[in-house]
Protein backbone atom coordinates (compact mmCIF):
# COMPACT_ATOMS: atom_id res chain seq x y z
CA UNK A 1 0.00 0.00 0.00
CA UNK A 2 1.16 3.62 -1.12
CA UNK A 3 -0.25 6.76 0.98
CA UNK A 4 0.32 9.86 -0.71
CA UNK A 5 -1.17 13.23 -0.97
CA UNK A 6 -4.09 12.96 -3.32
CA UNK A 7 -4.05 14.64 -7.33
CA UNK A 8 -6.28 16.09 -9.72
CA UNK A 9 -6.52 12.19 -10.86
CA UNK A 10 -7.90 11.03 -8.23
CA UNK A 11 -10.50 13.08 -7.41
CA UNK A 12 -13.29 10.80 -9.18
CA UNK A 13 -12.17 7.48 -7.15
CA UNK A 14 -12.51 9.74 -4.29
CA UNK A 15 -16.00 10.84 -5.23
CA UNK A 16 -16.65 6.98 -5.50
CA UNK A 17 -15.55 6.40 -2.16
CA UNK A 18 -17.32 9.90 -0.31
CA UNK A 19 -20.26 8.46 -2.48
CA UNK A 20 -20.38 4.93 -0.91
CA UNK A 21 -19.40 5.90 2.64
CA UNK A 22 -21.82 8.79 3.44
CA UNK A 23 -25.17 6.98 1.81
CA UNK A 24 -25.14 4.48 4.36
CA UNK A 25 -25.92 7.34 6.60
CA UNK A 26 -25.12 5.68 9.47
CA UNK A 27 -21.44 6.97 9.76
CA UNK A 28 -20.67 10.38 9.18
CA UNK A 29 -23.01 13.67 9.72
CA UNK A 30 -23.01 14.66 5.86
CA UNK A 31 -26.33 14.74 3.83
CA UNK A 32 -26.31 11.28 2.46
CA UNK A 33 -27.52 12.76 -0.85
CA UNK A 34 -24.42 15.81 -0.66
CA UNK A 35 -23.90 16.36 -4.63
CA UNK A 36 -20.24 15.20 -6.02
CA UNK A 37 -19.20 19.37 -6.43
CA UNK A 38 -20.17 19.88 -2.89
CA UNK A 39 -18.68 16.93 -1.68
CA UNK A 40 -15.19 17.36 -3.33
CA UNK A 41 -14.89 20.80 -2.39
CA UNK A 42 -15.00 19.92 0.93
CA UNK A 43 -12.68 17.10 0.80
CA UNK A 44 -9.94 19.70 -1.07
CA UNK A 45 -10.77 23.09 0.95
CA UNK A 46 -7.88 25.71 0.75
CA UNK A 47 -7.22 24.96 4.25
CA UNK A 48 -6.98 21.14 3.92
CA UNK A 49 -4.22 18.34 3.40
CA UNK A 50 -5.95 15.46 1.17
CA UNK A 51 -4.24 12.31 1.39
CA UNK A 52 -5.54 9.07 -0.95
CA UNK A 53 -4.03 4.99 0.15
CA UNK A 54 -3.97 2.92 -2.81
CA UNK A 55 -3.10 -0.73 -3.80
CA UNK A 56 -1.59 -2.51 -6.53
CA UNK A 57 -3.84 -5.05 -8.60
CA UNK A 58 -3.74 -6.59 -11.33
CA UNK A 59 -5.74 -4.84 -14.27
CA UNK A 60 -8.75 -8.32 -15.19
CA UNK A 61 -8.40 -7.96 -18.78
CA UNK A 62 -4.17 -8.41 -18.24
CA UNK A 63 -1.49 -9.54 -16.23
CA UNK A 64 -0.52 -5.33 -16.15
CA UNK A 65 0.04 -4.01 -12.64
CA UNK A 66 -2.12 -0.86 -11.73
CA UNK A 67 -2.94 1.04 -8.56
CA UNK A 68 -6.85 1.41 -7.14
CA UNK A 69 -7.49 4.09 -4.52
CA UNK A 70 -9.08 1.91 -1.69
CA UNK A 71 -9.20 4.73 0.94
CA UNK A 72 -8.59 8.63 1.51
CA UNK A 73 -8.05 11.08 4.36
CA UNK A 74 -8.14 14.90 4.78
CA UNK A 75 -6.26 15.94 7.36
CA UNK A 76 -6.20 20.37 8.50
CA UNK A 77 -6.70 22.72 11.62
CA UNK A 78 -9.66 21.71 13.67
CA UNK A 79 -10.32 25.42 14.54
CA UNK A 80 -9.07 29.13 13.35
CA UNK A 81 -6.99 31.51 15.29
CA UNK A 82 -6.40 30.16 19.22
CA UNK A 83 -7.36 26.71 17.88
CA UNK A 84 -5.22 25.91 14.92
CA UNK A 85 -2.72 23.96 16.78
CA UNK A 86 -4.85 21.00 16.92
CA UNK A 87 -5.72 19.14 14.04
CA UNK A 88 -8.75 17.16 12.94
CA UNK A 89 -8.79 14.31 10.22
CA UNK A 90 -11.36 12.33 8.56
CA UNK A 91 -10.84 9.18 6.90
CA UNK A 92 -12.95 7.23 4.25
CA UNK A 93 -11.92 3.22 3.29
CA UNK A 94 -13.49 1.83 -0.20
CA UNK A 95 -16.54 -0.59 1.50
CA UNK A 96 -15.15 -3.55 -0.60
CA UNK A 97 -11.55 -2.77 1.03
CA UNK A 98 -12.71 -2.77 4.25
CA UNK A 99 -11.02 -4.69 7.19
CA UNK A 100 -7.51 -5.03 5.71
CA UNK A 101 -5.86 -2.55 7.88
CA UNK A 102 -6.37 0.48 5.28
CA UNK A 103 -7.98 2.65 7.99
CA UNK A 104 -5.25 1.67 10.44
CA UNK A 105 -2.75 2.57 8.20
CA UNK A 106 -4.08 5.95 6.89
CA UNK A 107 -4.53 6.83 11.30
CA UNK A 108 -0.75 6.09 11.44
CA UNK A 109 0.19 8.32 8.28
CA UNK A 110 -2.03 10.41 9.59
CA UNK A 111 -0.71 11.24 12.65
CA UNK A 112 3.02 11.46 11.39
CA UNK A 113 1.63 14.23 9.01
CA UNK A 114 0.04 16.36 11.93
CA UNK A 115 3.38 15.97 13.94
CA UNK A 116 5.28 16.91 10.93
CA UNK A 117 3.26 19.52 9.67
CA UNK A 118 3.22 21.26 13.53
CA UNK A 119 0.21 20.27 15.27
CA UNK A 120 0.24 20.21 18.76
CA UNK A 121 -3.28 17.47 19.31
CA UNK A 122 -5.81 16.37 16.97
CA UNK A 123 -9.16 16.09 17.59
CA UNK A 124 -12.26 14.20 16.11
CA UNK A 125 -15.19 15.93 16.70
CA UNK A 126 -17.83 13.14 15.65
CA UNK A 127 -17.47 9.70 16.21
CA UNK A 128 -20.60 8.39 16.11
CA UNK A 129 -20.44 5.59 19.52
CA UNK A 130 -21.75 2.76 17.63
CA UNK A 131 -18.93 2.70 14.71
CA UNK A 132 -17.59 0.43 17.24
CA UNK A 133 -14.03 -0.56 14.98
CA UNK A 134 -13.38 3.08 14.44
CA UNK A 135 -13.68 3.55 18.16
CA UNK A 136 -11.55 0.73 18.80
CA UNK A 137 -9.08 1.61 16.00
CA UNK A 138 -8.35 5.10 17.53
CA UNK A 139 -8.17 4.00 20.67
CA UNK A 140 -5.41 1.77 19.85
CA UNK A 141 -3.69 4.41 17.79
CA UNK A 142 -3.42 6.47 21.19
CA UNK A 143 -7.14 8.61 21.61
CA UNK A 144 -9.10 8.78 24.53
CA UNK A 145 -12.69 9.78 24.33
CA UNK A 146 -12.80 13.35 26.01
CA UNK A 147 -16.51 13.86 25.24
CA UNK A 148 -19.73 12.13 25.06
CA UNK A 149 -23.09 14.18 22.83
CA UNK A 150 -25.85 12.04 24.44
CA UNK A 151 -27.89 11.04 21.14
CA UNK A 152 -26.02 13.30 19.04
CA UNK A 153 -26.76 11.09 16.03
CA UNK A 154 -29.36 10.03 14.18
CA UNK A 155 -28.45 6.45 12.79
CA UNK A 156 -30.78 4.59 9.94
CA UNK A 157 -31.20 1.75 12.24
CA UNK A 158 -30.89 2.33 15.55
CA UNK A 159 -32.11 5.58 16.19
CA UNK A 160 -30.61 8.40 18.28
CA UNK A 161 -27.01 7.05 19.52
CA UNK A 162 -23.91 9.11 21.56
CA UNK A 163 -21.55 10.53 19.39
CA UNK A 164 -17.57 11.23 20.69
CA UNK A 165 -15.04 13.85 20.68
CA UNK A 166 -12.03 12.05 20.31
CA UNK A 167 -8.87 13.82 21.01
CA UNK A 168 -4.61 12.80 21.42
CA UNK A 169 -1.71 15.16 22.12
CA UNK A 170 0.88 15.03 19.72
CA UNK A 171 3.66 16.51 21.91
CA UNK B 1 -34.50 45.07 24.20
CA UNK B 2 -35.83 43.85 21.03
CA UNK B 3 -34.26 40.70 19.75
CA UNK B 4 -34.83 39.94 15.64
CA UNK B 5 -34.21 38.49 12.65
CA UNK B 6 -30.91 40.39 11.32
CA UNK B 7 -31.54 41.98 8.08
CA UNK B 8 -29.24 43.49 5.45
CA UNK B 9 -29.04 46.92 7.55
CA UNK B 10 -28.16 45.06 10.48
CA UNK B 11 -24.92 44.29 8.57
CA UNK B 12 -22.40 47.36 9.34
CA UNK B 13 -23.46 46.76 13.14
CA UNK B 14 -22.52 42.94 13.27
CA UNK B 15 -18.96 43.18 11.58
CA UNK B 16 -18.51 46.18 14.20
CA UNK B 17 -19.24 43.97 16.91
CA UNK B 18 -17.66 41.11 15.38
CA UNK B 19 -14.41 42.75 14.54
CA UNK B 20 -14.49 43.69 17.87
CA UNK B 21 -15.29 40.43 19.85
CA UNK B 22 -12.64 38.19 17.79
CA UNK B 23 -10.00 41.39 17.58
CA UNK B 24 -9.25 40.18 21.08
CA UNK B 25 -8.60 36.64 20.54
CA UNK B 26 -9.46 35.78 23.67
CA UNK B 27 -12.85 33.82 23.33
CA UNK B 28 -13.20 32.72 19.39
CA UNK B 29 -11.37 30.77 17.61
CA UNK B 30 -11.75 32.67 14.69
CA UNK B 31 -8.48 34.62 13.10
CA UNK B 32 -8.76 37.77 14.40
CA UNK B 33 -7.66 39.45 11.34
CA UNK B 34 -10.70 37.81 9.73
CA UNK B 35 -12.22 40.47 6.60
CA UNK B 36 -15.56 42.04 6.83
CA UNK B 37 -16.58 39.60 3.82
CA UNK B 38 -15.05 36.75 5.27
CA UNK B 39 -16.80 37.52 8.72
CA UNK B 40 -20.56 38.13 7.40
CA UNK B 41 -20.29 35.18 4.95
CA UNK B 42 -19.86 33.03 8.19
CA UNK B 43 -22.13 35.19 10.18
CA UNK B 44 -25.09 34.61 6.96
CA UNK B 45 -24.43 31.09 6.07
CA UNK B 46 -27.42 29.59 3.67
CA UNK B 47 -28.27 27.17 6.68
CA UNK B 48 -27.78 29.88 9.36
CA UNK B 49 -30.69 32.02 11.17
CA UNK B 50 -29.13 35.13 11.96
CA UNK B 51 -30.37 37.62 14.98
CA UNK B 52 -29.46 40.91 16.26
CA UNK B 53 -30.37 42.61 20.09
CA UNK B 54 -31.18 45.89 19.47
CA UNK B 55 -31.43 48.45 22.67
CA UNK B 56 -33.41 52.02 22.27
CA UNK B 57 -31.58 54.67 22.67
CA UNK B 58 -31.51 58.34 22.24
CA UNK B 59 -29.30 60.05 19.72
CA UNK B 60 -26.80 62.04 20.86
CA UNK B 61 -27.51 65.62 18.86
CA UNK B 62 -31.26 65.49 19.52
CA UNK B 63 -33.89 63.69 21.59
CA UNK B 64 -34.83 61.32 18.98
CA UNK B 65 -34.70 57.59 19.79
CA UNK B 66 -32.91 55.08 18.08
CA UNK B 67 -32.07 51.66 18.23
CA UNK B 68 -28.46 50.64 18.46
CA UNK B 69 -27.75 46.72 17.59
CA UNK B 70 -25.68 45.35 20.81
CA UNK B 71 -25.69 41.62 20.20
CA UNK B 72 -25.55 38.93 17.81
CA UNK B 73 -26.31 35.71 17.83
CA UNK B 74 -26.44 32.71 15.07
CA UNK B 75 -28.37 29.67 15.32
CA UNK B 76 -27.92 26.68 12.70
CA UNK B 77 -27.22 22.59 12.45
CA UNK B 78 -24.12 21.44 13.93
CA UNK B 79 -23.87 18.89 11.90
CA UNK B 80 -25.85 17.66 8.34
CA UNK B 81 -27.18 14.77 7.69
CA UNK B 82 -27.81 12.43 10.55
CA UNK B 83 -26.40 14.65 13.39
CA UNK B 84 -28.89 17.71 11.96
CA UNK B 85 -31.27 17.68 15.09
CA UNK B 86 -28.84 19.45 16.88
CA UNK B 87 -28.25 23.09 17.18
CA UNK B 88 -25.83 25.22 17.27
CA UNK B 89 -24.90 28.63 18.41
CA UNK B 90 -22.83 31.22 18.71
CA UNK B 91 -22.94 34.62 20.23
CA UNK B 92 -21.40 38.15 20.59
CA UNK B 93 -21.92 41.12 22.35
CA UNK B 94 -20.30 44.58 22.06
CA UNK B 95 -17.91 44.68 24.56
CA UNK B 96 -19.39 48.11 25.98
CA UNK B 97 -22.94 46.48 26.34
CA UNK B 98 -21.43 43.84 28.01
CA UNK B 99 -22.57 42.90 31.68
CA UNK B 100 -25.92 43.96 31.06
CA UNK B 101 -27.84 40.71 30.30
CA UNK B 102 -27.74 40.82 26.78
CA UNK B 103 -25.77 37.50 26.20
CA UNK B 104 -28.64 36.03 28.79
CA UNK B 105 -31.53 37.58 26.65
CA UNK B 106 -30.15 36.61 23.42
CA UNK B 107 -29.98 32.50 25.10
CA UNK B 108 -32.89 32.56 26.43
CA UNK B 109 -34.73 33.69 22.70
CA UNK B 110 -31.85 30.99 21.06
CA UNK B 111 -33.34 28.11 22.79
CA UNK B 112 -36.64 29.14 22.10
CA UNK B 113 -36.23 29.65 18.74
CA UNK B 114 -34.24 26.19 18.50
CA UNK B 115 -37.48 24.68 19.89
CA UNK B 116 -39.51 26.52 17.48
CA UNK B 117 -37.48 24.92 14.54
CA UNK B 118 -37.50 21.69 15.92
CA UNK B 119 -34.16 21.18 17.40
CA UNK B 120 -34.21 18.30 19.87
CA UNK B 121 -30.44 19.46 21.67
CA UNK B 122 -28.26 22.49 21.60
CA UNK B 123 -24.51 21.95 21.73
CA UNK B 124 -21.40 24.44 21.54
CA UNK B 125 -18.43 22.78 19.80
CA UNK B 126 -15.62 24.88 21.59
CA UNK B 127 -16.66 27.34 24.72
CA UNK B 128 -13.25 28.37 25.83
CA UNK B 129 -12.67 27.69 29.51
CA UNK B 130 -10.92 30.99 30.71
CA UNK B 131 -14.30 32.72 29.41
CA UNK B 132 -15.71 32.30 32.87
CA UNK B 133 -18.77 34.25 32.39
CA UNK B 134 -19.99 32.60 29.29
CA UNK B 135 -19.36 29.09 30.65
CA UNK B 136 -21.43 30.42 33.96
CA UNK B 137 -24.01 31.71 31.52
CA UNK B 138 -24.73 28.86 29.50
CA UNK B 139 -24.53 26.58 33.05
CA UNK B 140 -27.49 28.43 34.16
CA UNK B 141 -29.20 28.06 30.90
CA UNK B 142 -28.92 24.53 31.19
CA UNK B 143 -26.14 23.70 29.34
CA UNK B 144 -23.85 20.55 30.76
CA UNK B 145 -20.07 20.10 30.20
CA UNK B 146 -20.02 17.02 27.94
CA UNK B 147 -16.65 17.15 26.64
CA UNK B 148 -12.96 18.92 27.46
CA UNK B 149 -10.44 19.01 24.90
CA UNK B 150 -7.05 19.29 26.87
CA UNK B 151 -4.91 22.75 26.00
CA UNK B 152 -7.02 23.02 22.54
CA UNK B 153 -7.05 27.22 22.49
CA UNK B 154 -4.06 29.60 22.72
CA UNK B 155 -5.10 32.08 24.70
CA UNK B 156 -3.36 35.22 24.24
CA UNK B 157 -2.44 35.86 27.76
CA UNK B 158 -2.67 32.66 29.51
CA UNK B 159 -1.22 30.52 27.00
CA UNK B 160 -2.96 26.72 25.78
CA UNK B 161 -5.98 26.87 28.40
CA UNK B 162 -9.25 23.85 27.99
CA UNK B 163 -11.60 23.87 25.78
CA UNK B 164 -15.67 22.73 26.73
CA UNK B 165 -18.08 21.15 24.61
CA UNK B 166 -21.75 22.31 26.44
CA UNK B 167 -24.79 20.29 25.52
CA UNK B 168 -28.25 20.57 26.42
CA UNK B 169 -31.57 18.39 25.42
CA UNK B 170 -34.50 20.55 24.41
CA UNK B 171 -36.93 17.83 24.82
Amino acid sequence: MRICAATEADREAIWNIFHDVVASGDTYAFDPGISRRDALAYWFRPDTHTYVAKLNCFKQSSSEQAERVVGTYILRPNQFGGGSHVANAAFMVAPDAQGQGIGRAMGEHCLSEARRLGFRAMQFNFVVSTNRSAVRLWQNLGFKIVGTSPDAFRHPEKGYVDVYVMFQSLL
